[in-house]
């Protein structure tokens, strides 16, 4: 899957009529430079996921609902009542997820959909497929092919310390799982679109090289449960719910679009909103810029560097004016992290009145934001050392899982 | 690969202009209906295969030329020098060929790239690959994909009973043997081919569907020693020489102009005429019409009937006119199949030379050809009989093999 990345383009105020655009490989927001999320919904034909529908999870699993889910940052959704009541009668589903292996180190914005899913996991007790797409990498990155094999294994390091269960957990990439039922249902797919077709939903053209255009096929496979015979044997009665960041829906409208054409059921989504880069939801979270977010593998001294000097405020630009008219919440950077990653809810709602009114500084909402991401970045690192190749390979081996 | 399909348009012999086509789907003559061969040499830009080289192989391997050589039906080539430079220093080089499997039973035609290649593989005693494309009949012809692999299977069971060497020939099914090192290499080759370019080789246009626009990459990677890591390890130098008709050169093409820039030697090929139908080279020979071929499971008065009913004579048409004038040989099927199959070739000219004045009948043309037949086909039979599932699986299994 391609990453999470936020707007590229400046904030552009003035350039009244600029259209957001959100697809797998770009995301910009329109003329405000932000994202409107309800636009998008109504776009691509998405539901809202509403307080209702997270109540329900919460009754279904006896568990308060993930910070993600109250406060809408997994915000839309596609037949998930039917994920729902499946679970309410005893029928299996799983989850899928993925990730494009185009860098070393994973940032923050890399972890959200991994944090939910590990959530989702425990919540409902449910096995779980993660595809790595180094042949996606390859094909748009030109990456060399034993270097995007290298960083899948490297990338399923951070993603195993999200504490995923091995027992239910299969973890693939590409370049090795390719194959079998997997090709197969990879050609069942493909047999199903045009050319005309992915161009229509990807906007592929004819100067794109034939990888890419046949690629998408590779990411909706792993919808359908007969992809994992290992996993699954040959039921095709096992729904799946996949949790992705929202620019991957057009891989999934088309998959779901051939479902029905392949005899399987429809998979469902739930959709998070982007993560911001520091610079703001205008900026550019890269990994190539290390400045523009902060990494699992950042120290510190480096955490607290990046927040003081890159983190976007929405705070008043001297103290006086910050007093007097307070931060605005909708730009601020660190308020939007905490809202990511503190869980304490009392504690973010008491922040959100201070530094909103203005009788907490930016430099105080800063060293908050400094702790709890330092807390969380050093368990993250403390749980990585411990995966060693071994586990790496138990969580990859195509092995017979008993997990339904 | 496609199997080579004769002309399905009518002869045309007054609209002057017809242009002959011949690609992987489809092959149609020209004007007259009849292919002309020096003409493809020219467009596909392939190289005549000399008396010259001819001799050089028969030096070379210290044994007489196949027929199909010494008669100009394996006709054209590229690079077919420097595989016998590397074969004469001790280089070793492998051979490639594949089928599509679309059909129950296998018709002469499709007898006629293995054969060919059968002797290949004791002259040079090199090792050899047979791609079974599976997946390009499901992609194309909307076949099952379970019934795909079956026909592989029962397809791969002709072709050993060809007489390949089970200890150097690996035959596998797309199905089961994409993944891996040979997934990598396909992507290679796909990220050096655009939507543009395929179209220019292949004619695909926007509404094919986006398995057969990326599926080239999956006939051209076998040309490259490293999709077999189980009979070459790691080993680029080895180079590949592929023999099949001369209308998959456009695969070829392309993966010669992708080979330099993937780090690989370009593949050689060695290039044949396509075998006519009964009815002539403008007819066309259809698993689906079961009268307009030969095929490995026709009974003797199968093959009986069909030579006398349906096998297209240039004799005259009156034993008067043919005592007269004789037999056009240019025209005459049983001619051309004998040339295909009657090893005998003191035999062989002299029929030429009988049948060809008008001494010889019809009649007798048609005898002789049905005894080379039925003598074939039953021989074909009896070898298929033993060919086991067990040999079956002993031919696909990926295997370590010593064949170098």
């Amino acid at each position: 899957m391609a990453e999470q990345l936020p707007n590229s383009d400046p904030p552009a105020q003035d350039t009244a009529d600029q259209e957001q655009v959100v697809d797998p490989w770009s995301v910009s927001g329109g003329s405000d430079g932000r994202i409107d999320y309800n636009k998008l919904l109504e776009q691509f034909g998405c539901s809202k996921l509403t307080e209702d529908l997270v109540e329900r999870v919460e009754r279904l699993t006896g568990r308060p609902a993930h910070p993600f889910l109250k406060r809408g940052i997994f915000f839309a959704h596609r037949d998930l009542q039917e994920i729902l009541d499946c679970y309410e009668k005893g029928i299996p589903f799983y989850l899928y997820t993925g990730r494009g292996p185009s860098s070393e180190a994973l940032h923050l914005g890399h972890l959200v959909p991994f944090m939910f899913t590990k959530y989702l996991q425990d919540a409902f007790n449910v096995p779980l497929v993660i595809q790595l797409t180094d042949d996606e990498k390859s094909l748009w990155r030109g990456l060399d092919i034993d270097e995007a094999r290298r960083l899948s294994r490297e990338n399923a390091k951070d993603i195993i310390a999200c504490g995923f269960d091995v027992s239910k957990t299969f973890i693939f990439s590409d370049f090795e799982y390719v194959g079998g039922a997997f090709y197969r249902n990879i050609i069942r797919i493909q047999r199903c679109v045009t050319m005309n077709q992915v161009r229509g939903i990807f906007g592929f053209t004819m100067e794109d090289n034939i990888g890419k255009i046949a690629f998408p096929a590779v990411q909706a496979a792993p919808s359908f449960p007969d992809c994992f015979p290992h996993m699954f044997g040959q039921r095709k009665d096992i729904r799946c719910l996949i949790p992705c960041a929202i620019d991957q829906d057009p891989y999934f409208r088309m998959t779901r679009d051939v479902a029905p054409r392949i005899g399987h059921h429809k998979p469902a989504l739930i959709e998070s909103k982007f993560f911001p880069a520091l610079q703001g939801e205008s900026g550019k979270m890269s990994a190539s810029d290390t400045n523009s977010a902060i990494f699992v593998n950042d120290t510190p001294s480096q955490i607290k560097d990046k927040i003081n000097k890159y983190a976007f405020s929405g705070g008043g630009a001297t103290v006086e004016e910050h007093r007097a008219r307070g931060a605005n919440l909708a730009v601020d950077v660190p308020w939007k992290y905490l809202n990511f990653f503190l869980e304490d809810d009392a504690r973010l709602a008491t922040i959100g009145e201070e530094y909103g009114s203005g009788r907490m500084l930016t430099g105080e909402i800063k060293k908050e934001l400094i702790t709890v991401l330092t807390d969380m970045v050093s368990r993250h690192q403390r749980a990585r050392a411990q995966v060693t190749d071994d586990v790496v390979d138990a969580f990859m081996a195509v092995r017979p899982m008993r997990c339904l």
